[in-house]
């Protein structure tokens, strides 16, 4: 099923379920009104929704209304918990390459992965609003799952069986911050802010044969003023696949309904797919034996990212948004309730 | 006021407020269930708490009962977020030139921080489980707030306005695991295990004339099995303040109530006062030219850490936690709901 949070003044907003092809929605009162709600409770919620799910897909909702993803908030406008891994080796290699840094020794072994902020994601048509372009404003075009509860030291098979939602996100990075963070050994914090995800988030079921083997065999599409930045297979090059993500997350501790783990900015090997960020289009220029011609984002500047599936239907939603620089001082007057 | 969130078996526990001399508590049902509520609608809700703290202290209020720390969650069993920086020098030079590093040149200009996991915090009289001694278990006695909504770029003074509780925590630690994740660039995530916190949060102002200047003027109590490990002043050398500490972390994306910021492990460059975590221990042995004697925490052992006002009178409660290895294998079955 689909799953998508509306607008509605609250810090949580109202849960719904969205219908296959994204073209009507139903508010789930009745059921739940938080997407965290359901997760909290989730053998008892999920089989509801599937009822109104299959009622909406054939047309037979009465409070049915069309779906609008400018009135989405984040599926999980907050969350407990958001970590993000690194599962895509081509990433990690191009843009330490390209640093001059070297490549962990343990790259294949032991998945990289940072605890990101939590309490305010953004929907997916919201502006990404920024103090400063000096920051080094980038994209990062990647899935991720929601998790139930898994006891620490839950092996990755188990763990994988744990996933109840996917999710598409793109995890807002400020380069020009990245080295002293990752230089602390404290890893990012102000290099990271609020992320984004797409309108809709969807059980695995949902993604038929492309869910499968802990990865989402479909193709992330990002565009950046309507130009392609990358198509890329988001399977092929993911070497970890997501059970291990979460064992590797939940190996010393619980990890409680609601987690999500990202996988890391999808990436290939294959040049010919593009990127999911611009880090890495700037990495390829720089390792080409030139310099990169390509900078950061600029205020106005607009991020579309999309999967769609063998039929060429959306399967999230798209990710729209755009760039927004205030200044610092307008900054503190931006986005606090 | 004190607040505290009771077992009742669900995730989120049941607010209570308990009296000025943790003798006696009330549940704050008609008012709200719990903190987080509170917190996302404090200038409505905290001044009815309030009023329940005042008729609970003058022995009226009419359904009161004995508290008992052992009933406590901690006072938010989740987070929407939970940051924790470095703001004592002495600790961070100690623990970094005992391991023979570099101190950043920035220590007195930057604050540390990092992001920490906030899905499952411990309870006061939890047990902390562990899955393997050899993972180097450590604890860290410490101090944190917590926030009302902060907008991006809030400045130091304006931040420290929002400060709606404060807490004591162990942050317990993996120090085995803590040099790969450190040099890995991408910060503590496995090496830093759920926190604990004591049974009360109280609000700034029932600190009195101890709550100034953005720090806490009391002392940090730290016992390991009975013996007194340190008595550490947790203002003195606390180089940061709250609201410094809190403008770093929102610096580049909104803080919004709820999130919870520490101030790093109490230190001070005296000696005398001991310390508030072992592998502060172990770097004053090396750096006295021996080896380090004392080794990390065993199974069975029970770490206390309190923290008394001017008249003896404990603040928050008193951590009290037991330490528990279970095995790996055993550690797959523990503590997931």
């Amino acid at each position: 099923m689909k799953l998508a949070t509306l607008k509605d003044g609250s810090r949580d907003g109202q849960l719904a379920v969205v219908s296959r092809d994204l073209a009507g929605a139903h508010f789930a009162t009745g059921i739940a009104t938080r997407l965290q709600q359901v997760l909290d409770d989730w053998n008892f919620l999920s089989p509801q929704l599937e009822d109104l799910y299959t009622t909406l897909n054939g047309g037979k909702a009465r409070h049915a209304f069309a779906f609008d993803p400018r009135a989405c908030m984040a599926p999980l406008p907050r969350a407990y918990q958001w970590a993000d891994g690194s599962a895509y080796p081509s990433h990690v290699r191009r843009v330490l390459r390209a640093r001059g840094a070297e490549v962990p020794a343990t790259l294949l072994e032991v998945p990289l992965m940072y605890q990101g902020g939590s309490d305010d994601f953004l929907g997916p048509c919201d502006d990404a609003v920024f103090a400063d372009e000096a920051f080094g404003i980038d994209l990062e075009a990647e899935l991720a799952v929601v998790t139930g509860d898994l006891p620490m030291g839950t092996a990755p098979d188990a763990a994988l069986e744990g996933v109840r939602l996917v999710l598409l996100a793109n995890d807002w990075s400020l380069r020009a911050l990245v080295p002293a963070e990752v230089g602390s050994g404290f890893g990012f914090l102000q290099s990271k802010p609020a992320t984004a995800f797409a309108p809709v988030a969807v059980t695995p079921d949902e993604l038929g044969p492309a869910w499968r083997g802990g990865r989402v065999h479909l193709v992330v599409t990002t565009h950046v003023n309507g130009a392609c930045l990358g198509q890329v297979e988001a399977a092929a090059g993911m070497h970890f696949h997501f059970g291990q993500l979460l064992a590797h997350l939940g190996r010393t501790r619980n990890v409680r309904a609601g987690a999500i783990v990202g996988a890391g900015t999808a990436s290939h090997d294959d040049e010919a797919q593009g990127v999911s960020c611009l880090a890495e289009r700037r990495a390829l220029e720089m390792l080409r034996g030139g310099e990169a011609t390509h900078g950061w984002l600029r205020h106005g500047d607009v991020v579309r990212i999309e999967v769609v599936d063998g039929l060429g239907a959306s399967v999230f939603g798209a990710i729209e948004q755009r760039v927004r620089v205030v200044g610092a001082a307008a900054a503190a007057g931006e986005g606090g309730a």
